[in-house]
């Protein structure tokens, strides 16, 4: 919880007038009914202390994921586990972030008292991590955090690329939350690399899969049992809401629910992906349920006089004034912005 | 969230055939309808990220507290914020922690790499803190954590050894998160505290109040803002749900609730005391809505096989075999636990 301090993230509607949020990137279908439901009867079910071990949760998300049990941690939002997983790191060795992305982990890794290092992809190849661009030796970081889709420019990091950043580093964090809502959900075969790979610890959300954002519900994967517990002894034993529990089993079995979300997505962004270049906007080819654009306008404060709240990525390292992302929402909703960027743009 | 260790606390009925729940403390009036409802009402504005800010609660909480809005911070139960208090200290002292007490602490300076030391108060003086136990010097330990009414004991500690310990640390974390449901709710001055000792933290819990321990609310009153502010980088900027943040709303408006259930509380701690002592089992003359009891028989596993759950105490450090703790619950489940413990001795 922030005390004083600005809020660096989007989807802050709490303290602007915002009829239309672009600045967060969840599922565009927003919550199922069945999560819906689960929330409200668990009222319930809150009386008690949650269940510590998230018992019924953890042998869902196995089912779903293909991974034993025993290798899931889940968190109050995925952002809990960044800063469970920092607090984990050996604090002697700097840690190393593939930028311009989330902040989360810079926030978490200072939290943790670790030194951040930044490989910082430009713009010039696309914002892409390629091959040529990782150094011969990681061993000096005591762990390298890499997100994919990376948010906020939307490029995936190729399986290849996953696979050689474990092969160098003891220990790869790979934030692949955008994932499920991208055009390449089986990018990777999650539950082959993390057997292969104890060093490999790969983050998930329901937040932005399922739009249950207000619940806060995350889960890490890991095959080494010894760091998940590690990583479990930075946090309090009940940081899984009864709620939150509840509604993430139940939206395990919208699967149906969560395939047409990412057709729609997928339609619509290629849409908007057009009209907004043949406004004459920048954008950037990523593959998530958003997109990146570039602007020597303030998108920003000209779009919120509309009501709109998109991203301004000035305060993202390694990005600068000028970049801005954007949510990919229903199509009802793009047509706005797209109307209100051509209006701005003229 | 635990991964494979056994659960150290009470309400671990997941774990365990239970039919009647005494080894939890939570108020046994149960959860006030409003916040039911709000509760579920919640599932709507759980589409969004919660407010990183939880400006609504807050300005509540002020209300309720009569303290400033910035002397407050919200966490995903009261735990979370042991946490990042721990977290926020200085790890080259020591940290003393006034017990038997609530093993938390324990487990939260650990995990910040803090050394801890005990100063163990004794049957012999009933648990009390006395002015005589506390040592001349405080200066090296970077806090004092100290509980009131203590869990498990259900002593309290008086207004002039909180100032006392003030005057002689830095810091003192005191949780008062069982007051609110104690004989004395009013022992403390707490606004007039926290604005005279910058160095005293105080924490409390919805949690035990309202009996909503499954959704994960708790606070913090501090007057030193620049440490609620660190408190607030050791954690996620969104650590307390949608849910959370509109429970506690509403949950605050029910003052007569909570009245009531103290009054009831009082009532039935009394009678508890009094039959479980008639019975033969020595009870300790805590001022909380839990007693601590103290028997050569394994009392947890003989009720247990009766379907009721009590905590052992057998873990807390100063503490060792024999020691249970037993909530107070309402009249019926009360006659209950009587009965049983009665049928148990004989």
């Amino acid at each position: 919880m922030l005390i004083n301090k600005t809020n660096p993230h989007g989807g802050d509607i709490y303290n602007n007038r915002v009829l239309y949020d672009f600045s967060s990137n969840l599922n565009p279908s927003g919550m199922p009914d069945a999560v819906k439901k689960a929330v409200a009867e668990s009222a319930e079910l809150s009386l008690r202390y949650p269940d510590a071990y998230c018992h019924k949760l953890r042998k869902k998300i196995a089912k779903s994921e293909n991974i034993p049990y025993e290798r899931i941690i889940c968190g109050n939002g995925a952002a809990e586990l960044i800063y469970s997983y920092a607090y984990s790191l050996n604090k002697d060795q700097p840690a190393l972030i593939i930028s311009p992305t989330f902040c989360e982990y810079e926030n978490a890794l200072k939290a943790a008292g670790i030194e951040t290092k930044h490989l910082i992809l430009s713009e010039d190849n696309g914002f892409c991590l390629t091959e040529e661009l990782i150094p011969d030796d990681l061993s000096e970081y005591c762990a390298v955090f890499v997100c994919s889709p990376n948010n906020p420019t939307g490029m995936t990091v190729k399986n290849e690329i996953i696979v050689k950043l474990c092969n160098l580093s003891a220990r790869i964090f790979a934030d692949l939350c955008f994932l499920d809502l991208s055009d390449c959900p089986d990018l990777y075969d999650i539950p082959a690399l993390i057997e292969k790979y104890p060093g490999l610890t790969v983050l998930k959300a329901f937040t932005k899969n399922y739009s249950m954002a207000g619940i806060r519900l995350g889960y890490a994967m890991c095959s080494d049992i010894a760091f998940l517990e590690k990583m479990s002894e930075k946090t309090q034993c009940w940081n899984v809401s009864a709620t939150a529990q509840q509604a993430g089993v139940a939206a395990l079995d919208c699967v149906e629910w969560l395939n047409s979300s990412v057709k729609m997505i997928k339609e619509e962004r290629k849409r908007v992906f057009e009209a907004v270049s043949s406004v004459g906007i920048k954008v950037f080819r990523g593959k998530a349920n958003f997109l990146l654009l570039h602007s020597e306008l303030d998108l920003k404060t000209l779009l919120l006089k509309k009501g709109i709240l998109i991203r301004d990525c000035s305060n993202y390292i390694g990005l600068s004034k000028g970049y801005y992302r954007i949510a990919i929402r229903k199509k009802e909703e793009n047509d706005i912005l797209i109307s209100a960027l051509k209006e701005v743009v003229e």
